[in-house]
């Protein structure tokens, strides 16, 4: 019961988080083609960021299908998850409405790769109270995708002052490597 | 589990959906009847989008009460159809806004038509992985409903601009054919 | 299964309703205790709806709990009752905004009328699939409490443009008798 | 499943003030780094809400997996808990924008102490009706945690006057208490 009221409250942060989102874009006054043309900034970022929380969910979906029990540690693990999730909408806002400038790029980058130094503290959490022969912890094996993002943000944040450009495309090749379906804990069902 | 965590996730997403369009409402300033007439055109927008998403909540209820389980195709099929709903706010405010101006009305049937192709891709992909035998497989059959939607939303987009009244009846009308019982698939129960 | 998913919606519905209505109560600009004077009508307001949001969730949560299916009537049913009650933060902010000015508190009592209504509908949708000799309809009895409810309530909208103290005084009264614990469905459990 | 369904009901209230307390974030105007100097009060009061939300849910789910079965009046005792908590977005946006100002810092520790009492009205409406020997009841013991944090709130409230920063200070030892495992309820599992 513990895991599934955590799944449940973690659905409900993260199915709100992307719904607010769209408050971020402003309905636009005036009803020409032109009007459209200022939220088209906001509209990518949308994307993107809904494109990010959805591979959220989908990986914690299936981390916590392969765990069992929930100790204190997870429950406040999980919470610091969603406290970085939950800054998405609003750097999300701030990235969108300045055309991606350096430096709330960089700054969308800082929350995106606290939230996945954060994914990976919650994960280690499970698997530390499960033990190193559990299906979660050979399906994550040496979590190679998930080294490489970090490394990837850690690249993309200080990009964002030579050319924001760079940043966004790291930020959409790091969501291209997670979309590719996770072989690993697939074929664990 | 899967297939719980699915639905209720995508629950919450169309609760808050349905919820947030409400904020749409500009609370009026002054308490007279006349500032109630800006009002009355987002209200009726806000009427047909409530209409809607209640219809996808309803039919998508129905579809994975039929559904057996669900792949990591389905979870994306499900966040590619949430993603165009969660724009119905934001479409709706838009027109509602504007007295059914032309343009909003147009991208309101986008966004319409978006959902319907998106909706009918996750109908295909739950079938293709249940065989053409299953349940949902027979309830939906040629999916009669599903194609005429389509084909009165292209009808109805490029109508806008020759009069948006057209393109509002046909948004109706298309959701009437929803609101009748669906025979098919009560008939499973 | 069916049953339990329109709970949770209807869960998330009105938790997210009892939750933005919150947002309607403006911060306000300053830091002395003036500031806080013309926030006070919204709080009130804000307790009021927050009361009656809580009655219907009770209420609900009872009905349900005595119902033993539901049917594709019984879903709309629900959708039609949560549509009024979507509406309340509306016209808890156009009341609360305007110190219970006559014409938004008579809106308010329709929007609380049609609330009422549309339970009383739902809940006959119900009876009607179960029989008038199951736990709800023998719960439910004559349903006095229902029919007061409307009574005052067609009394206190237009009552609202003679003083809107005689609305809001009825308002409360309403909202007071349905506290009172329903002993016909507490026997029940 | 009436517990169940109150725990669901709670954790979506809780979910979304949780991620409405960012729609209080404003998205600066401007792209540099002293545009982001006005919004850190903001942000660390939304730290410490979120850290309290966070503290109020993971209780709430201990209490409640202790707890058996709930009465009318635990409904009651529960949305009473929410309404108090409902509020936490409002003062933490009223106390971030000003910088934690005397009276909204005052105002703040008020809707704490609030949610503190109405946290031990749930809990003790739970116990009584589960008997003095109950798990609950042995866990919760004499209580010192939940009667510290009341005097010490006791305390933070008119300090705010004197000076807001023994009060902030105290909002935040107070969280740190229930950061700490609780280990009389983790001993239950």
């Amino acid at each position: 019961m513990t895991k599934s009221r955590l799944e449940a409250f973690s659905d409900g942060v993260i199915a709100i988080l992307i719904t607010i989102m769209v408050l971020e874009l402003k309905v636009p006054h005036g009803t020409t083609w032109d009007v459209l043309v200022p939220v088209l900034p906001s509209f990518l970022t949308y994307i993107l960021s809904y494109i990010y929380l959805g591979i959220y969910w989908n990986n914690h979906h299936h981390m916590f299908h392969a765990a069992e029990r929930v100790s204190g540690g997870v429950l406040w693990a999980n919470l610091h998850l969603l406290f970085w999730l939950s800054l998405v909408p609003f750097v999300t806002g701030w990235m969108g409405e300045n055309h991606n400038a350096p430096l709330p790029t960089a700054v969308y980058g800082a929350v995106l790769i606290m939230a996945a130094v954060s994914y990976t503290i919650l994960q280690a959490t499970i698997i530390r109270r499960q033990g190193s022969e559990s299906i979660l912890a050979r399906a994550v094996g040496k979590d190679i995708k998930g080294k490489i993002s970090l490394i990837l943000y850690a690249i993309a944040i200080p990009a964002a002052f030579v050319h924001q450009g760079i940043s966004d495309a790291i930020y959409a090749i790091v969501a291209l490597i997670w979309l590719v379906p996770d072989r690993r804990i697939e074929a664990m069902y």
